[in-house]
């Protein structure tokens, strides 16, 4: 089969052919692929930025916001059967250990990240686990929806930890609305009666949240941090914050009220802050991870109510290095999306 | 009466003759002072690095850790009475505001904190207000539980904000058994099952802790990471910090768990941490304040039941420079109590 | 001034001429009545089924559903001024007890009930307290927001307790969509994405029931136990009973999922279920008194948002036996408002 | 291998030669067993009044609080190996339904249930899952913590889920001090600083309640509401009912503060209460099943860490007709464990 494979930092993917993955564990499961979405992650593995933590060895192929269909599954296997429709949640658990037990997957002891630490899904099958696919119904078309394995995903489980902090009357601003930023809106809509406010430096941005449902926008142009404290009246009671570099961190410090919480997400720069504010002020940081399966599994039911629509651009596997220099370059509006000659 | 006031920054308080306080206002309290606590915030307090942020005029008298008698009452006052030994919560609330309609005390609109912005109990009378105080048994001494208006509200409101995460098996890491860190102990042990253990550079400290419930300790001497990673089987699911300098900060960053928690209470140095760090390993940093009202009842209940018990040393309050050298030299035992003539 | 006060139980109000209440304590606060709602719980009162619980001494004024303008205010009160439009928390709480301080109002151990256990609202003015009265904007009339103070507020105080378990793909049935039963399924809309399914003999009710949000309605015919567990795939998360009699707590019961909650807020019948049922099902039931000060804030800020209107038929003070007579007999529709002559 | 095994409801269990299981599936584990608890349920089962809520076909073994060895596994086990000293939970849940997924484990969509609907661990061999062992130090032994497996497991459920509700001050009344009482009492002081009243007829009962950490024990004999109501002025906080029938569940109304809640877990006759009562009061009942996995990796904890102990008495299992009549006739003291010959 295809597959777009980074051979070396700093270079381009290349599109090789290499053997097909097989079901050979009892809960495997081969999805032939229908999209992958295209993750500023990705760039950030092109540029080593995650060698050392994901020690993976090269050559391999990333790609971890996965879809497509069942093509094969290990004896064990009963939630999904070939042929079905399935979104694949990016990280394979084991489902014996603590974590696994109470549903926190991300912490899984035994765990692996296809896409991350082992071949992903830009390619035209991606090996995965009976524990990380979610049966869709059959009208969904994986190019609309792969996007939200990761982006969604993230954007969903920073919304639902924040959600007894945002009743009636409470603010909440969402940093940033592109890929993650634009579901962070809809989600926040879907789940609190918050007033959702938007910060972005560009005006596109601030459009698309408009679209998906911001109660205000502000620019950031210099005044921003002054506007959002006028519009609540001291500060708002949560920040989202998907960008984290480019004075993202200052401005939410610095938007959020006394006893509010600001939810990491986007990253580069640093969190630098004097314990004298965090405590004078009783502020909190959380990081935040790519969500659950559950948390999938709840997008995916916002999607099907209508609640969560995708704004994507699509490209043909084969043009994955375009598409990469697009997404560098701020030339892709909403999320890019990857599709094998097959699909 | 007699105060100890504060005339400029960087100088030693004077023992001032001043005018008795009033109950001018109907739900004004006066006490009569008991003995008050000696925080390091008086040392910053006293170095100017609250200049800016209380606004405070000089000269005025510090001591925010206040117990006593009451002495006067205002027209409104219904839940003490004259003669009742109380406890003062150091921070003066409206009572209609929205926090303090949800029992967030410290965020009121309306605030003031006497001995920080207004001032406090160095002295021979306090004023304060009925919604500070809190009724003791006669058969406590004002001496014995000061302290814990302030140093041990600030260890109980944090454990407090922990307990959802201290299950059967967990770990807490206390950083520094020192006046706050010793009361954190005895609440985690009365609140949780979790396994408590402390680290501090001192010996002695240890000791303390080891008294006070710890289940291990670790001294710090280079090796403390290294030995709490073991101990946990790869990091504490909560830090309570009670020290935030002096490298205690990133030993804290280094101890916690992926997915775990660290509260910040003692303060000094930055939190200063990539961005990245906090999203792959999820991590979470929740700043704390004093406790509420509540939390200050809560410690007396625990107090009185004998889970919760202060090390104290006591000076006459003409003898609060001599307290506040020895707190800079690290030559007081538990806290430092001041005591005025006539109590 | 005029008041609408039960002289014995069974018989009709009279309209008699009584004293105007006086600010004389500090908190007090006299309020020119605007609107009062009538509730059910007035029908029970004049049928004595709450002699016994409340202890109030006949003659006296019902009425707890409360709007209008502020009067008078007693020495201490700051947070409303003469002339203020505002809405009366049915309850006076005292402010000092641990429930007031931890915002649990209505189990204060010092509180009284206007309407219940003393003078209410059927009058031209009403004496309450400072912590009772809620700043309204200007533009907002009595008559259009008074009966949110106790139908509104029962309901909203409920759906904020099912949220935690209200996510996405979630099924709250809703029993009743009367006077608090429309609201709590805009409040259910505002705070979560659970589908709302509402469930109602009359026709009527199901259509009120679909313009203020149900996703679903369900005629009670008999088979709508069996619809609800169709729609629902084996039941439904949360029920919110606002009925309480005529078969709907076995309704309620058989609706509800194994490992679902059951909220209790319409009273007539008894909750009666084998422990067995309760243990093999691991059902819940979650008593629910009306909300507290902070509640009432939440609904009126959603009603300001246009997330919550409510549905009225007003009467002059002096028609309240018509009005008691069409809210017996099921003629009423919406909630009932009593406005008195000089508002 | 020997079973004892139900024939006819009513009747004594028979011990019968039958075929051993096998570990055909991947995630199979077949456990040869060390003890069986023997639990008011399994009189329960052979009066049949669980034949219509199990389905099960006779004749069938019962027994569903098992510990013992692992003796085979399935291809896919990598949890557990052959030797292993294991706890198992007593339910077999699939790890792929949404209750799985977030580790509520025993409303898994496709689960089953050893000992109720098909055979359980009063056998020399017991058919399990991967997913519902724990691996023990070798130090413990079957006999000593088997019973944890059930009457412990249900009793930290319950405890755990009423946490957020026993601070400090607070009172908890535990109705019931036998096989799951006693280790709720423990739990209770592991896990919170409540005060923990505990209610039962026994003399006896109330000595081991004392033994097992009680604050406070009242015998019941007809004063014991008025002495509750008493110790803690108004009410506990919460109840947790280990009985279910002869007068606990009027008792527990009665010892319920306003606001309280009310733990369902003993069985036997029907809560019956008014609505008006479980709304003026605002009182919630909670049921229990049995808890999760997670549930008993952390009583297993406990018991590790000596916060748990059981209290337990031995037969071999050709004795358990012996046994069961014991217990029926109140002739058990603390749990009652059967030992296979071979064991």
């Amino acid at each position: 089969m295809k597959a777009a494979r980074l051979h070396s930092y700093h270079d381009a993917l290349k599109l090789d052919d290499v053997d097909e993955p097989k079901a050979d564990g009892p809960f495997d499961v081969i999805v032939r692929m229908g999209a992958a979405g295209l993750c500023r992650t990705d760039l950030h593995i092109q540029e080593g930025q995650w060698a050392e933590k994901s020690g993976v060895e090269l050559p391999y192929t990333p790609g971890h916001e996965n879809a497509g269909w069942v093509h094969e599954v290990g004896s064990g296997v009963s939630n999904v059967a070939v042929g079905d429709t399935v979104i694949v949640h990016p990280f394979i658990s084991c489902g014996f250990c603590i974590p696994c037990r109470v549903g926190d997957d991300m912490h899984c002891v035994n765990g692996s990240f296809p896409g991350i630490n082992r071949d992903g899904g830009f390619a035209d099958f991606l090996k995965t686990s009976a524990r990380s696919v979610i049966k869709l119904d059959t009208g969904l078309e994986p190019k609309d929806i792969a996007a939200l394995a990761d982006a969604g995903l993230t954007a969903i489980h920073a919304v639902k930890k924040a959600i007894p902090l945002l009743g009636a009357g409470s603010n909440a601003v969402v940093i940033g609305a592109g890929g993650l930023g634009h579901i962070g809106i809809q989600c926040l809509k879907a789940y609190t009666p918050a007033t959702v406010i938007v910060s972005d430096p560009s005006e596109k941005a601030l459009e698309l949240a408009k679209q998906t449902g911001a109660d205000e926008t502000v620019q950031v142009d210099g005044s921003q941090v002054q506007t959002v404290q006028d519009m609540t009246g001291g500060g708002a009671d949560v920040i989202i914050d998907f960008v984290g570099e480019k004075g993202a961190i200052q401005d939410g410090i610095d938007m959020v009220r006394d006893g509010g919480f600001y939810y990491v997400i986007g990253y580069g720069e640093n969190i630098d802050i004097p314990t004298i504010d965090v405590i004078s002020r009783e502020i909190s940081f959380i990081g935040n991870l790519v969500g659950t399966y559950v948390d999938l599994v709840d997008l995916m039911t916002l999607t099907a109510q209508g609640k969560v629509t995708l704004h994507t651009s699509t490209y043909p596997l084969d043009a994955i290095n375009d598409a990469m220099a697009d997404l560098d370059g701020g030339r892709l509006q909403g999320r890019g999306i990857l599709i094998p000659a097959g699909a």
